[in-house]
């Protein structure tokens, strides 16, 4: 009798458990994982049938499910974290509504005094360009100054809190306590998705426009993700996080520019270069096919 | 040719766009809605097909629905709503994932100086017996000095956030600076779900072990809902919020105390004086039914 | 160095990509799982911080979450089935939205011809009282008709797919003769969920009045959850499955019945034979408050 | 007192209720919507605050919401449509898990004998190439003989239902007797999705890649939106359905054809003839950085 074992990947488990620092307090870890590249192909064969069968090894197969948004495979891995985030970042955070959550209750415990104060490289001002965005960073001075006032208020806020929820004092309720105190304030949640939605959720905060602070959190992840699925991870970085989405009109442009250049691509001609860019056969093909639609 | 028009509700188009307090800053405000009692019906027809005709009415097949958890065409009706509340209730009410959402951004924008602070009556100490509860009132001296601390913290913050972004000072980027204010502040979203779902968290947060402050919206909700569905919303009462659930083993205790005093129901000789109770013949039936199991 | 591991369960180790027979030619398959009963306490801890210090032990704790509806620690365990199942079955099944399924496509690849043929004891007359169920059996002479005539018409849906297939004949694509089959064609898919999310489909799935076919489904994967989480198992046997819900009209009734009979529970003096029936001292209080709203 | 009206389309009201024709025996019918373009700006506003004022009009916001994919101001638009469909497009439909459902049940009640049968120009063999696809038309004597085959096999088909579920005869359960029957029936629903997922949904469908029978009712619903919101539309067409995604390796292969012919883009340069193209300046600026990253 064969003895059928799960999936694993030792690489994923000689972090388990362990602490992934990010920012000045936080942290992820990993608690448990299911599934490996293996069966993303193993989901997609299923599906599929003998229709993968063109597609020989997995690496072609995993490139093909991401590049033509076959995401159900992708769906048949899973992760489980525990993260420890400031309360500002896991609003952002929250937002991804295809996860599992069990984050702390501040209704049923005291929170602990630890307050995210930014480094001075991450002090910057308000973009002017971008409503959403940082632009220069502060002087030393002012950096400084930022610095000192967070520390202040969150002190004050925190004194406050302890004042209110004392037992042997006013001894209020915690679930009134706790909105006094800032939302650089960190707590920690058990987060569980699957890999689909994961890169989702990659694909939006590990993009340079995401806030710094959830940046460093989904790179940290990233890490973790190239470790656990690397063909996935690397098919989503060239079909996601690297690639470029062009509008009909900036479509027109294009072909308007190639055209004005006399270039016109041929999957035989420039097979070669194109294959030393990167592209398999298939790729060439479709690439090529992007300016004849 | 037949003019066929959309589902409307006088009672709500009376309402629509004005705003209903709640606590001391907040409100909802109904923005639209789709559906109505009849739109329930309409959509249980299509499902049951003529198997819905052995319930006649419309009151009687929409508590039919109600009670046996036939929860899609509840989802055919939709409602948003425009809320203004404290963060840290905020932060409750987004665990429901169902519903879609547009909050105010505070990378984007400035954040106004508004602070939930309780009243009084609603400053409590903590519950000895629930985790997270709350017990007694507060003195009247203890739940003023709670007051004063919430409002003199409150305002240190935001002078804080306010000395930090100003654009001839400091000009601290917002996505940074927001994160120093505490989560009494008000913040205000679109909120759009279906009924099905809005029962679903009504029921949670319509409980009396809900914290005061979500539950306060609640309420106001329920009364909004009254006024829409009237139909749904009397079974949702009758058949969510004031039903209660009893495990095998209290079943089994029941069952143990009604023959240890001789009741034996029969729904002929018992169905007048439980038809006098709010029970139909089919409830009836029902009802003695899960005594039987 | 301390080495982590994942959580295991043996028994399920055991069972890990063996086929459990259901119908006449489907079956489960357990793929892969996360957590185990341990995860759920170990995600509720972290929620509820030192709040859950008051239930000691992991039952106890399982069994209050389940109690009062305290779902997302159960969302943190995930399992992954490989399924054989008839077409008209998967109709019922996929209408669980919160899953993750890869299903054999029949635009990829030729379906093979299984068709399920109900035995003689599944093949019952349409009920009188309710419309969506079964009432008595076929005779045998009628349940023998009717295997035939499924048989005969699956026989000529396929032949006509196979010669509408044949690339040396008509070679029509796949995506299109798939149409002329019958629903009691068999088809497979990976489906991925979590407990919480598996509760409530067994739920309804095992219930007495789900269809049979779908029902032997859920009873098979009843027994997997058994051995995979038995103490979050039992608590959903007991809290869900062979719970019953009360209608206000239904309490007031309840209440009316045991005021009548002078029955007046207290939690001192019936505390010993409630225990008896397996209630906890908690339990006791909460079923005794029920009458009490 | 000024009164709030719902936002309403009176292209929208003069279709409501009205059948739309898809393929021989299906149709798609509008039973109600929610929101209009200005709700999507009006939500946008409410997220963004003082941050939209940049963008002034209406068309422009929505196109850079779609652009940035700013997903939930289109969530705040609901759909309810009515839609009788073959079986097997169902099943393709149903995976698109964001969206409400009431489907006709054959549990409760019998199926009419409609059925799909594709007309002569939609009759084509398997691709060779495209494993989910279809090649070259069926000669005009094949076609003819697949539609009688279908034909025959679903008389048949239903000859054999009709017989078993006959009160008078057997009087199979109905939820039996369905098995029997091709998924090439019609089968109906009531389906109310909210704006952004059926942009996902038609993005997908309306696609050429998509079987051509679900591809004809998502060109049917295309038609419906254009009237609905036809600022948002607009923007799906633009960035969505005639969008091009470039890989990491085909944005490299691109700027090296570019650069081999000495194109440098320039935002002032170019910003005439771009313009011309129908980029806004800010798309202008968007379109050069795509090669400068």
């Amino acid at each position: 009798m064969t003895i059928i074992k799960r999936a694993s990947v030792p690489k994923m488990d000689n972090i388990l458990g362990y602490s992934i620092p990010v920012l000045d307090h936080g942290m992820i870890r990993v608690i448990d994982y299911m599934g490996d590249d293996s069966a993303i192909v193993q989901a997609a064969r299923v599906s599929y049938g003998s229709g993968t069968k063109s597609v020989s090894n997995d690496r072609g197969l995993i490139r093909y499910l991401m590049r033509h948004w076959h995401s159900t495979p992708f769906e048949m891995c899973e992760i489980k974290l525990h993260v420890k985030l400031p309360v500002f970042v896991a609003r952002q955070w929250i937002r991804h509504r295809t996860a599992n959550v069990n984050e702390y209750s501040a209704r049923y415990s005291i929170l602990d005094g630890e307050f995210y104060i930014p480094d001075p490289e991450h002090l910057a001002k308000q973009s002017k360009q971008n409503n959403q965005g940082r632009g220069e960073l502060l002087s030393a001075k002012d950096a400084e100054a930022v610095r000192q006032l967070l520390m202040r208020d969150a002190k004050r806020a925190y004194d406050g809190y302890e004042a209110m929820i004392d037992e042997d004092g006013i001894g209020l309720a915690r679930e009134l306590a706790r909105m006094n105190l800032p939302t650089n304030i960190y707590t920690q949640w058990y987060w569980k998705t699957d890999l689909h939605n994961l890169f989702h959720f990659l694909r939006l905060r590990a993009d340079r426009h995401a806030q710094y602070e959830i940046r460093a959190y989904a790179e940290a992840i990233c890490n973790v993700v190239k470790q656990w699925v690397p063909l996935a991870y690397e098919a989503f970085e060239d079909f996601r996080l690297h690639a470029q989405e062009f509008s009909r009109q900036e479509m027109d442009a294009l072909k308007a520019i190639l055209e004005a250049h006399d270039v016109f691509l041929s999957s035989e001609r420039d097979a070669e270069w194109l294959g030393g860019k990167g592209l398999s056969k298939r790729e060439i093909d479709e690439f090529i096919g992007k300016f004849q639609v």
